[in-house]
């Protein structure tokens, strides 16, 4: 027997109302010490330490970056937490922070968005990060908005803009796996758990980002359109040309054999892919590279067409990224 | 003559492209000193002088919160920014800095969202804030979740759950006005253009927040749901009765004459009208209340019904405020 209205697995948002909902994700949860004031007032206060604070935005769509048939809210909570501290790191900074804004629909079940919210805060603890706050309103279909705010513990952010010619290109963390998942998604699989799962939460490599700044990194950024397109934002930013080999690219076994099966290339899921949120930098000729960095390719000098990104000398001839407006 | 593909009034957002949007949103553009690091990088940097940032995070749903056959772009963007401005102001804050993420279909012509971020820089330039950050992002409706940024300039954040008995309950800036704007527009009317545009962009009192906070006020709360809604948060938060007295309010003349030509009560829009973003505060019995607050109730013990707000001594049996998830 289920009580009228039905059971609790299906008790909606709109029945559970905003405040009530807002109390279900955050109560009894556990703030880290950055957390002066979490959710429940006008606004949340949050440390900053050295007298700065790092801050970032990134929006999720269903039906744009996620479907709920691909992946549980608990996944796209992840993934949305993902992005933003990914964000952070990519600065050089620790994440302290997470606020949400979510708009769905008031028959979104109640459960659904704890799972959601699970999602984040799960996320958030990998990082140390709290959810300090946030809204919840209704709109037409799952909106979710994540800010991310940051400490660079005294660090000097490390910007798009300071890449000079002769510095080392490396990356850090998984490339091309969330576009071989999404590939295989897209053909109706559910396997190989490894890249579908790739696809659905992303594994950022956080830590490398305050690290790599410490080893001296000259300019860097999170890889979320896919790597040739957030390189050449480093290209255009710092006026330079980014040279890249596609021999230093280990392609692994399992982006190899599905790209086989797939008659499609791995290296374009490597080179193109993105949401993985892997990390690109680049570091000045003399410094050694941090464990877990790979080099990559070199910067130069602007060639004739002007600043931009290379492989193996030449333009690459496939997609550059993501294709933003694709959907609605 | 128009080129092919449109006048320049109808490009939208998809030819434009993300990137160039952001381009023409961002560039520029003015940014405080507290603007450390603009737009244009992974993540912004933000000064927190004092070590400490202030964060909210409010969403508008197109449909929802807003329609733009009845308000331009503009005053979108201006009633965005307001309402997570007035968040900061009601701790006690300096608002610093806005992040946006905005999801709206791609069509949307580029010329509506220059105007929508035209608005949440002219509010934020009201309090000598900078927008720093965001992400634009298709999606079926417009959805427009912001976050406010802050300094406490060295002082205590003033919650809701300062009240105590014996405390003076007092209010600055208009309320009710945004409610009775509305409900010229819900009639068809588009004049007294003093509500109508009070209801399109409303006029926090911002600095009255930071005074406030010098002055002593024990709670304090920004009026985005109602004034009885969002004191019942105080209430709940201290533990207490709010008691308002009726005869304390000034109606407006404005106000009285569009409810006599509506039939509607005034006060009622008063009590109950959100989305004004006045504040409300309670200060200590001997605290002189600083200029422009006036005295409108008393803090008490709670009653046998627990804590709660009363107008003249009895719950009121209007509607307590903003109805969330109405509709979708």
């Amino acid at each position: 027997m289920t009580p009228e209205g039905g059971s609790e697995a299906s008790v909606s948002l709109r029945e559970v109302g905003e405040f009530a909902m807002i109390d279900r994700v955050t109560g009894g949860r556990v703030q880290p010490a950055s957390t002066l004031l979490g959710p429940g007032d006008d606004s949340a206060v949050v440390a900053a330490a050295d007298g700065r604070v790092v801050a970032c935005t990134d929006v999720l769509v269903e039906g744009v970056h996620f479907r709920l048939d691909w992946s549980s809210p608990e996944q796209v909570g992840r993934k949305a937490a993902a992005a933003n501290l990914a964000d952070v790191a990519a600065m050089g900074a620790v994440p302290t922070s997470l606020l949400v804004g979510l708009a769905c629909p008031s028959a979104t079940p109640a459960a659904q968005l704890e799972q959601l919210a699970d999602g984040l805060w799960a996320e958030a603890a990998v990082v140390g990060a709290g959810l300090v706050g946030g809204d919840l309103t209704s709109g037409p279909v799952i909106v979710l908005s994540v800010t991310a705010l940051g400490s660079l513990q005294g660090r000097a952010p490390v910007l798009r803009s300071g890449a000079r010619p002769g510095d080392r290109v490396a990356v850090c963390g998984r490339l091309g796996w969330s576009a071989a998942g999404l590939a295989v998604l897209g053909r109706g699989f559910r396997s190989p758990a490894s890249l579908v799962n790739a696809h659905r939460v992303p594994e950022p490599p956080y830590a490398a980002g305050p690290v790599a700044a410490d080893a001296g990194a000259t300019a860097m950024i999170d890889v979320s359109d896919g790597l040739l397109a957030d390189l050449a934002h480093v290209a255009r930013g710092s006026g330079v040309t980014v040279r890249l080999r596609s021999r230093a690219f280990t392609v692994p076994a399992r982006l190899a054999e599905i790209g086989s099966a797939l008659g499609l290339d791995p290296l374009r899921w490597i080179l193109t892919g993105g949401e993985d949120h892997a990390l690109a930098a680049t570091f000045p000729p003399g410094a050694a590279l941090p464990q877990d960095w790979t080099e990559v390719g070199v910067v130069e000098a602007p060639d004739a067409d002007g600043p931009g990104v290379t492989v193996d000398g030449r333009p690459y001839d496939g997609d550059a990224g993501w294709i933003h407006f694709a959907k609605y």
